[in-house]
């Protein structure tokens, strides 16, 4: 079976097998060790300085966490958005009372660093700009490092959804002033899903001392408290899921960094071409597209549903559909995290295959 | 090694074995068979035919759920406190701007059915009570049929943090008129923590159309939506844990609620009457003492801390030490989820040793 959605992505066997180690006390020091190796681990491949966090839960409440521990209920924020994690970012925002203002690019497209700089000339008053690194919904990869520039000549705090980007799409967070910068364990990082990550700067911090969202699972002053003077988190951690994210940590320093974004590189170009070479459509702007997920039209006379479901069913491979206004139209390829060229060339041969069955 | 806290519970070679299984889509029909199956099994263990929502989350975004979904801002409740946890499930209430109102009883003691009673009559305008069942910072259980009785009494909303119970204690949610029980993965469920279960009935379900407490990832509603209609999450689910909680389930569908009741009865006597043999002191009232962790007094001369790093390096065995206030003055032995008679007695033998080394 080959499980290429964008996430949960597959995971190496040791990774999974480094879970059926027994359970230890959360409040001792073999998991203090634990966690600080982790954690720094982590700094290294979120290439900051900053404090990374990590949370029992998925990359939604990480998203959540940036939000409410940056913000208070009234301020009014910019939310870039480019498809249906852009548009979650915004909600959440809106569900604790921010002053959202939406600044939407047709789906398919990236932000345009240009407008961002318009909307923030035109509205002095915001604080802080919301915006997606890898939109996996439209396979788009924003230009964050110029949109990051436009935000911060304002002096605005930047909260980015990294999700399906950092660690494997290059995320410098210190050198591109992210201020926060939300992942999630199920996407690059090989771990099965059920923790998120997520870093604080500086000004994040100072934020966080005015922020008057409500809080409390969430907080992240007191993850940084427990980690600081503990070794330990305020509520009871994912054991098991530290343990694999432990492993696949150790996996990604052996490989490195800069070979892991060369091999996604190569990889969503396998995709890319792999899957214009059938004749099929990209939906996003090519320049753009992004190297963790490949989001492609369902051509004219293809049932999109039927089409994954021969995947499935035939050919083992199972891949994504569309979501929000997307259903039906698009299916989307994820190439993150434990996968090769090989892999994709496979897919690519069962698309292949499975599309005659797929018409109408 | 014996890990004998209030959780992270041991869990069983087949459950650790049941999390090395390949990741699926959390959006395919795999993973909707195995959280329906995981759900009928745990709606069983609740027994209620109300809805019961699995967060991957620990336990104390369970009691968060429990709070933003059925209460607004400047709602007075009341918080009813017996230990550290009671404690926290205020603190939670507060930080979202409920009016908290916290009746406190005296730590290793019961709350007051009568006491309730008498706080209800005084402030009619309280619209729910939030109750812990099982205090795991003191060992000891709340008589819950009673005090929901009186809580029914005034028609107010019950809110119970049953962590460290249900599945272990008989609490029968529907027929003791319970409407939001929490509970987390790593207690009585053999299964390592990630997974935080809510149950919520009809009533609680009416409070959660009229409250306005901002919620995004814990949205119970939306969970029940997602669920109801698709067989999915709204958010990425912790997939290894719902593959190890299914494993549990099977092993505690094997052994019986009844049985397992009775094992936990019986093994809490053999903690009780063994560290009472060695002289030592129970924390909690006896009567009210917890079947699923017991707390005993450090006896004068010991020092308490010293004890614990003696039964863990010495004798393999891992104890918790008090919460708070009670931090250096008690200990505590956790005897819930996969654990006999036979290993407290190794405990209680393993104390019995130690006692002497921590002496001053």
């Amino acid at each position: 079976m080959q499980l290429r959605i964008p996430g949960p992505t597959p995971v190496p066997e040791e990774i999974l097998g480094a879970q059926t180690k027994q359970m230890i006390n959360h409040r001792g020091k073999e998991f203090t060790a634990l966690i600080r190796k982790i954690t720094e681990q982590l700094k290294g491949c979120f290439q900051t300085k900053g404090d990374v966090l990590i949370l029992t839960a998925s990359g939604t409440a990480g998203m959540e966490a940036a939000v409410v521990n940056t913000l208070s209920p009234g301020d009014p924020v910019l939310a870039v958005t480019i498809g249906a994690f852009g548009e979650r970012f915004a909600d959440i925002a809106q569900r604790y009372g921010a002053d959202v203002r939406r600044l939407a690019f047709e789906w398919g497209h990236p932000a345009d660093p240009e407008a961002i700089r318009g909307a923030l000339k035109a509205a002095p008053d915001i604080r802080a700009v919301l915006v997606t690194h890898n939109e996996t919904s439209t396979g788009v990869t924003n230009d964050l490092e110029s949109i990051s520039k436009v935000v911060k000549e304002f002096d605005k705090l930047i909260l980015v959804d990294a999700v399906s980007s950092i660690g494997s799409i290059d995320l410098p967070t210190d050198r591109w002033q992210c201020d926060v910068v939300v992942t999630g364990s199920q996407k690059g990082w090989m771990t099965p899903p059920g923790l998120s990550m997520v870093s604080m700067n500086e000004r994040a911090w100072q934020a966080y001392d005015k922020a008057k969202m409500p809080r409390f699972y969430l907080d992240l002053g007191k993850a940084r408290k427990f980690y600081d003077e503990k070794g330990q988190t305020p509520w009871t951690p994912a054991v098991s899921t530290f343990y694999a994210m432990s492993a696949a940590l150790d996996m990604i320093e052996k490989e490195t960094l800069p070979k892991i974004f060369e091999r996604h590189s190569r990889t969503a170009r396998a995709a890319r071409e792999g899957v214009k070479s059938l004749g099929l459509k990209l939906f996003p702007q090519e320049a753009y597209a992004s190297n963790t997920v490949t989001a492609i039209h369902g051509p004219d006379g293809v049932d999109v549903k039927k089409l994954l479901q021969i995947l499935r069913e035939d050919h083992g491979v199972v891949l994504s559909g569309g979501q929000g206004k997307l259903e039906g139209k698009i299916f989307r390829i994820g190439h993150l995290g434990w996968v090769s060229e090989a892999d994709i060339e496979e897919v690519v041969k069962a698309v292949e295959a499975a599309l005659p069955g797929a018409r109408a």
